[in-house]
């Protein structure tokens, strides 16, 4: 059942005890909301306890240390910036996938599996409501609980730089640096600091990187080899992906990712005027209109010419 | 002589032809700065001409074209994120070096080069005072504008990443949307668009890569050669040189840089700790804490043994 604003700010009133649950493969926002919300809650007396499927990133540090969590039984379970009871991971899943009684969510897709859902779809980051709701139970907001919040502020953003940045995202922004918030080594550590096997494997990927239709599509090539030569994961490649795009001319960027089953995940990312979506339903897959993604289980100069064809198919109107 | 914020928007209100300078090699901050400093001044029925010495970056004439040139004879000359008269390039600063009577700027080193001159060290972007500036006239801030002085804005500060970001950076942001600013489209022109010949330059560079001094140090190498197979020039090599300080662990990044005339140049980036100007000024070298640059007329293989002897020096308390 979606609820309104007041409503979840007086559920964490009235509650003592909250279990809160972050999304699995945990990211800045997801993190910093729930480190925030676990920090003000505290702050009014109650207990918390913050759970990740996952192990947490080490750069993430400088918020998770600042939540201890509390002893006891059974508590009030609220999920912060988790769409779907199965992005908890399998574990969470498991035990708190059906007892979540709060979620707090900035995505339009949010599958409400809670018992009650608080959602603002044009929010940029969870962390905007967060900071909103714990203006709303009187919690005065310290430097750690501002660098929670800015964290997902800022990361959930590409740092302020994507469009679904408002004039209250930077509202927020500049009332947590009068908080107190270090937004200049956040920033360092979120957005400056590279792993060297990332950097080699970024250097590997764009030497992979083939043009065609005129340079209106880019097309760049991960295998299982990189990965191990450079001791990244698949994750590192989702980082890469984005580069596809990136480059003058550009339409329609492509990235071959080679799995560990010899299967071939194909990404497709796209300028206006291009549909994704409509490239990769060709092979079955599907997505969203400027990102969307498909599968092969044939080689990597196998799939190129049937993919272009399809590209060639979506910006023919265009060439 | 440097004058109050006031002084400046009474020499602004006073006169009523205005030659506006921005600074050779234009960037987005000086573009900004001029051209919204210039629609603003037309909106109150004052002529205007704005100047620079090179060819404007296509990248820019979203707001560039916004601003046509009135014809007069005699101006008021304002220079906008000017800090010295050589920086207007040779030819604006043979015609106009000694003739600007206000100069606007953020540069604490500023030469006091014009005959007043307002200053705001603490200023992220000269587009922040010019954003100021342009209320106290008392024009509208309409979406061009706002356009304008958003680039600024973004740009001098690596889309809000940097720490000379303040609240009020962001306050101006938030403000710039409300008032129309494109930020989605401007953002995407200014970070997400490289071109082919930059990213392949890139790959080498990262291709290039060393480490010294377990990891402490890395050092990039660029050649004319790489320059001239990627069809890239100087300017595409300084968006390079920050990379070598990104790395996880690093804390000294070098770039050295073959000039035409087979000087190379070296650029050091430090993280916090270690004095990148002392380590140039053992080569006769020189700059800022955390960066600073030096000329050799030898070999890369030369300058490398003696540019990391120098780091160990620098570094040697921190091993």
């Amino acid at each position: 059942m979606k609820i309104d604003f007041d409503r979840a700010v007086s559920l964490l009133r009235e509650n003592d005890c909250f279990v809160i649950l972050t999304h699995a493969n945990p990211d800045g926002d997801t993190l910093g909301s729930g480190c925030a919300l676990a920090l003000a809650l505290k702050k009014l007396g109650k207990k918390v306890k913050l759970i990740n499927n996952d192990v947490i990133p080490e750069k993430y540090s400088y918020i998770t240390d600042m939540v201890e969590n509390d002893a006891f039984d059974d508590g009030f379970v609220v999920s912060v910036d988790v769409a779907d009871a199965v992005l908890l991971g399998k574990e969470v899943e498991k035990q708190y996938g059906e007892k979540v009684s709060l979620a707090i969510d900035h995505h339009g897709t949010n599958r409400l599996f809670a018992k009650e859902t608080y959602v603002e779809s044009d929010s940029a980051s969870a962390c905007e409501i967060i900071f909103l709701i714990i203006k709303a139970l009187g919690v005065e907001i310290d430097k750690q609980i501002a660098n929670c919040i800015y964290t997902g502020c800022s990361t959930d953003t590409g740092c302020f730089r994507y469009s679904n940045v408002t004039a209250r995202t930077h509202e927020i922004a500049a009332e947590l640096i009068k908080l107190g918030a270090e937004h200049g080594m956040i920033n360092v550590k979120m957005f400056e600091t590279k792993k060297k096997g990332f950097v080699k494997l970024q250097a590997m990927c764009l030497d992979s990187m083939e043009f065609y239709l005129d340079d209106k599509a880019c097309v760049l090539t991960v295998t299982r080899k990189m990965l191990e030569e450079t001791g990244t994961t698949d994750e590192d490649v989702d980082a890469i992906v984005a580069f596809s795009r990136q480059i003058e001319g550009v339409l329609v960027g492509v990235t071959i990712k080679e799995k560990a089953d010899g299967i071939y995940k194909v990404s497709v990312r796209t300028h206006e005027g291009i549909d994704a979506s409509a490239i990769c339903s060709a092979f079955g897959g599907g997505g969203h209109l400027r990102a969307a993604g498909c599968s092969f289980s044939c080689s990597p100069d196998e799939i190129k010419p049937q993919i272009i064809k399809e590209i060639e198919k979506q910006t023919g109107a265009l060439t």
